[in-house]
């Protein structure tokens, strides 16, 4: 089994191009609802993973010790656009702790808030670490490394921190991960299967019906995403646009090379999505359709088309395609 | 038959992300000598098809007429990066034939040369139409314009201009073009399918050896293109530096979308390459395998290395993975 044509760009007569990928529903008790492509395929889920990765964070007691409101575990899931709403509660979250953005490991990133970016290059200002759109999920490591008194290099994948997030990972996956790769922030990222991932995203949503600390720390996250869309990824961004647009609360979150996952708490259900080669613009279009298909989403509501059937448009604004989910894709 | 992969992203232990696509290889007569994926796959070819979308400049006479030299030939079959040596070149040459930036047609287009945009932003100037890559292009359009007494109106399918375009598409392909997609710049792309456009290559290839006037109008292109680079592309672009890199004379050229095409005179052989998904990063991995599989490039330089095996590198510059061509792709 292997990756299937799940979205289309159209330009005049032509399919100008086309992307594949794999897409996995599971329940709350783990088991395939849906799939398209392979269900087995290993994948590094990258950012989509960034919920579990804050797992240790609040079950150790970590996040209730350093006294993190709903907001700072949104930004601890987030892969946010570092706009001054992102970098400040950053910053002050950092300061709080006693800490700076030196301690942060990931690297520089420009702003994506395209006002903030100008500014800095105006005023010129090197981007910051605090821009990197994972810097609130590293600012949760730190968190987590001062309740351990662990040391400071947090992505070590010996530290207790990676640790601690592989045993997380591998319990809400039901799998043994069969290894990681280093992540655009430094950090280990690690592999699991489609239905792993799916299943992780169940965990998540079928969560709240749970008692133990494992599943309470996971309902608190997804309150929290859905708390805080706009902290989880920015303006106009597919994260917060499909959360805020949604008829039923539900936790979306994006990955770098074609990730999407969603929590769906209402049915206990997780869904995940990889695009094989690794596009946004695919991964925005599966994960919409996939949700109108649910009927989680109306694919009449103008922020859901955005990402749905975007236009596609030249450099003079004209609309000169469009990209289209594939018909067995949207039911 | 269907697309097939071609291009590998590592990541750790795994394959994180694959792109496939088509690729063909035409000898001067139109045959085909190799081909992966499709050949009969119709395609856009996007600014791979710019040298064609120049025949009629130079084939009606009208470059003679303006006295256009190599340097603005190959800038009518380029996708520069609006750095200064493009936009002062396309700027005279608009001066010298009595137009100005407001008659080019294509949209906008911020420069991607990082010094002049971060200039332009710290200076409040807006991205131009001259700064869009198909400038000279437009600028071709243009002089073909004059030439024909023609309307203003130079991208209108019905056009002049648009007519002898694809007149000379049909003919270098060698096929009935089923239809047009507007492009970034507002003009009509022609589609063809994968041996068209292969076919064309070979057309341009083998043009120094035949004496009518759109050969010979096909073999200044090339010449042109072949002698200014630099013009073509840009500073560290992958046609600027492939075809500095090659041990024999070649023209390379990207499109948008996943488009590559080479010209090899000297074996009077033409390649174009299809990334089905439309990634760049793929299309340019796949043209630098199949000349380096035909002896062209050498595997081994390090302006070819930085497009065939070229490290994926994180936020912080820590190599995290690796481009790879398909065994199959690399011969």
């Amino acid at each position: 089994m292997t990756a299937v044509p799940m979205v289309e760009i159209h330009r005049g007569p032509v399919v100008e191009s086309w992307h594949s990928g794999h897409a996995v529903i599971c329940d709350g008790t783990g088991q395939i609802v849906d799939c398209w492509g392979d269900p087995g395929a290993v994948v590094l889920p990258r950012s989509s993973s960034k919920m579990i990765q804050a797992l240790p964070l609040v079950a150790s007691g970590a996040a209730r010790e350093a006294g993190l409101g709903a907001d700072r575990l949104a930004l601890a899931c987030a892969s946010h656009e570092g706009a001054p709403l992102h970098t400040r509660l950053v910053g002050a979250w950092l300061a709080e702790r006693g800490l700076s953005e030196d301690d942060l490991i990931c690297g520089p990133q420009a702003s994506r808030d395209k006002e903030l970016r100008h500014a800095m290059i105006r005023e010129g200002h090197a981007p910051g670490r605090v821009h990197n759109n994972c810097s609130g999920k590293h600012t949760g490591f730190l968190t987590l490394t001062q309740h351990l008194k662990a040391g400071a290099d947090y992505v070590d994948p010996a530290h207790p921190v990676q640790i601690a997030c592989r045993t997380a990972f591998e319990e809400v996956t039901g799998e043994a991960s069969p290894g990681f790769g280093i992540d655009g922030c430094s950090a280990p990222n690690f592999a699991t299967t489609m239905t792993g991932m799916a299943r992780a995203m169940a965990f998540f949503a079928s969560a709240g019906a749970r008692g133990d600390a494992q599943s309470r720390a996971a309902a608190t996250l997804v309150d929290a995403m859905m708390a805080y869309p706009l902290l989880v990824a920015g303006e106009g961004r597919a994260c917060t646009l499909l959360m805020q647009a949604a008829t039923e609360p539900v936790a979306i979150k994006t990955g770098a090379e074609g990730f999407f996952v969603a929590i769906l708490p209402k049915r206990g259900m997780g869904i995940a999505v990889k695009i094989a080669d690794g596009a946004t613009r695919a991964a925005e279009c599966a994960i919409a359709a996939l949700l109108v298909r649910l009927g989680v989403l109306e694919a009449g509501h103008p922020d859901v088309g955005r990402f749905l059937n975007p236009p596609v448009r030249n450099w003079d604004g004209l609309v000169t395609g469009e990209i289209r989910p594939v018909a067995g894709l949207a039911g």
